[in-house]
């Protein structure tokens, strides 16, 4: 499955409010945008309920398949935040307060008494993991072997991301070129199967539209050889000028 | 795992553009808020790729797993909506021009050298599988066993959830309250424990927000029971009162 030399990641999001459909995620586009720009390949994602067992059989699956594993939600103060003991039981380690996250987490508040009990189940951190800082609200994320444990709110987590990003090993860019055209996927798709064919190298992807300006396709090239995805790309609009429409670049 | 009675679902979504970051899922919030109103619970959501043999195993482990699974993406005219085949293979049956499917999408294209090989591509349904119908763009899902496969494009998906909604056994609505406070989690979250260790019945999530109104969270309690839900919810009200703030249903 893993090419030598790729860079995996999955993603596991924990949190019922997604389930419910209460909340539109938008963390795993913003993972996944992130991930392409430093050439980590990201292979699945999993959305599981807050039960431990759920959250540890999905870890536990996902973290020995890919090189990195990102979890966002459950990490809050509250009782149904409980993905730091799931993660500890799926490494098989203790958990217990974090000095550091606890000086951290301390110096937030300006009254003692602030630092409540609940407050401090946040400094709850697994035996072997580091912390993540979280420069929005300080209580922190931590790594633990190749899994990256973040806040589920989107402002918390961007900035978690962004503080982890430096222990991360960075694969080859995917380029990616998209040419648009005002045509349906269908009369171009036999001249999408052939140019596929020739550039075994590069991924064609092809997306129908249906927008105000008209319906039509993005036909999007992936791929780490750079050469490979332009000639890829020109071949495409050699195909769509063949239907009589102009394609566009974007 | 499954209490006797609850009728559970998964999502699996089929799609590269999904985990590149090109393209924003919204199917799977749409589908879980619409399974809420039929009573059903969604368990668990999966993205995967373009991968046949990543298809065949989330799809098998799923569907084995919940009353039903819901697929969306993949079907297609163009070399990479293999969902089909992939299905075929998962369920060990074969695949073949389906006559209702050809005679569907036939009628949709007023010149016959329109309905071309590669549209003919999305009449392939496996063997044993009923139609899915589509009024947005004649090219049918299909349903199998306890699998509905549909389309990607949201517009496409959402008309066939509609379509195949009948087919599906419906379960005791979840009730909903929520109630919004200007105050952080952790203010609350000793209160709110204690509220959810009263109510067994009913879960209670703490959802934070930052808005430009400032910062506070969202409780929201959930269950079929919904006196107990109410009585849960007064609980929170009269918890967040206690804190000096006004709550506010929503």
């Amino acid at each position: 499955m893993q090419e030598s030399g790729t860079i995996t990641a999955a993603i596991l999001v924990i949190g019922d409010e997604i389930l419910s459909g209460r909340t539109q995620d938008t963390n795993t586009s913003h993972i996944a945008r992130f991930l392409g720009t430093i050439g980590i390949d990201l292979r699945e994602c999993r959305v599981v309920p807050d039960v431990e067992d759920e959250i540890v059989a999905a870890l536990n699956a996902l973290r020995v398949r890919y090189t990195y594993v990102f979890t966002t939600g459950g990490i809050g103060p509250t009782h149904d935040d409980i993905t730091a003991d799931a993660v500890a039981k799926a490494f098989g380690v203790g958990i217990g307060y974090h000095p550091e996250a606890m000086a951290l987490m301390a110096a937030r508040y300006k009254k003692p008494e602030d630092f409540n009990d609940m407050r401090k189940r946040m400094a709850r951190i697994p035996d072997t993991a580091t912390l993540i800082k979280n420069s929005v609200s300080a209580a922190p994320g931590f790594q633990i072997g190749n899994v990256f444990v973040m806040a589920g709110v989107p402002m918390v987590m961007k900035a978690m991301l962004e503080e982890l990003s430096s222990r991360l090993e960075r694969g080859a860019i995917m380029h990616v070129a998209t040419v648009e055209a005002h045509l349906p996927e269908g009369q171009i798709a036999a001249a999408l199967a052939k140019i596929q064919s020739g550039h075994k190298t590069a991924s064609v992807g092809s997306y129908p539209f249906y927008r105000e300006d008209g319906p039509g396709t993005q036909l999007v090239v992936r791929g780490r050889n750079m050469a490979e995805v332009e000639a890829a790309a020109c071949e495409i609009e050699v195909a769509v000028r063949s239907e009589g429409v102009e394609p566009r670049r974007i």
